[in-house]
């Protein structure tokens, strides 16, 4: 891993988010979790991840109560666990919206596809990522799905089960 | 520098922005820009950055159009220059606002204080980050002040001249 600075006790709130938002790895890794995906191989697999990279961000993000681990299963030899948001991960969502509806903009998809933000309160598309434009509801990750680049049509509940 | 993965052709725009934003030492150039540090010596200094990261970092944010060089002063031996926000560095502005409410709820201030932002077009305190919860504008650079938590008190107009 790349050394990496703390900024976890500075001052100003932007230098301790970028704490945890300024590592690629885990605001992908919080993407997934939030689109369902909860489990170590799925999120190796999605992201196309080396396992120590991807286990080292599970950590930090358990850590820094952005998810948590829950057992599932049960029975076999060995204890397996999902991870799922935890509150301040729940919170990550306006951030996640404000980077999709940036590079929406401001970069360019090879497919050009982008992603959008539905409220599931009214069904409708929204120009914003933190409020409803058609019902004027908050956009939480409980009244939020995603329709995202790689399949069109498909409206995502977010983390439906958190 | 570390070794950098290239998020930058990626089908979902939230990985394209990480390319971006996943960079901690580019969010906080961004910030500094953003309440009037232009200079790279100022920056230097405000950061408690390495040059050679700092030039880096500014050459990046130049390429991906994020900040604009421009000329000043003149008369002396070498050209100099400052950086100046250009529109995809103008629109980071929600992800920084984001960033800041987050950590403002979820990390500790080593001061107690939190940053807020105010709306220029009417003076109060706003509760979101991206339109004024008081006169109900949108908050873009141009309407927007940030209240640091370094300068209780004072309302910082941000990137006043762009």
């Amino acid at each position: 891993m790349a050394l990496r600075s703390d900024w976890s006790q500075e001052n100003c709130p932007i230098a301790r988010a970028v704490d945890v938002f300024g590592d690629p790895w885990s605001v992908l890794v919080l993407r997934e979790v939030m689109v369902g995906n909860r489990r170590f191989e799925t999120l190796r697999r999605e992201l196309g991840v080396a396992e120590n990279i991807l286990s080292d961000r599970l950590r930090r993000l358990v850590e820094d109560g952005m998810l948590r681990k829950e057992p599932y299963g049960g029975g076999g030899e060995r204890p397996r666990h999902e991870y799922r948001l935890a509150p301040a991960g729940e919170d990550s969502l306006p951030i996640l919206n404000a980077l999709s509806t940036w590079a929406n903009k401001h970069t360019t998809s090879p497919t050009g596809k982008t992603m959008n933000v539905y409220c599931t309160t009214c069904g409708l598309l929204s120009d914003s990522g933190v409020w409803c434009t058609a019902c004027d509801v908050e956009l939480a990750v409980a009244t939020t799905a995603w329709e995202r680049p790689i399949a069109p049509g498909i409206h995502i509940a977010l983390a439906a089960h958190l």
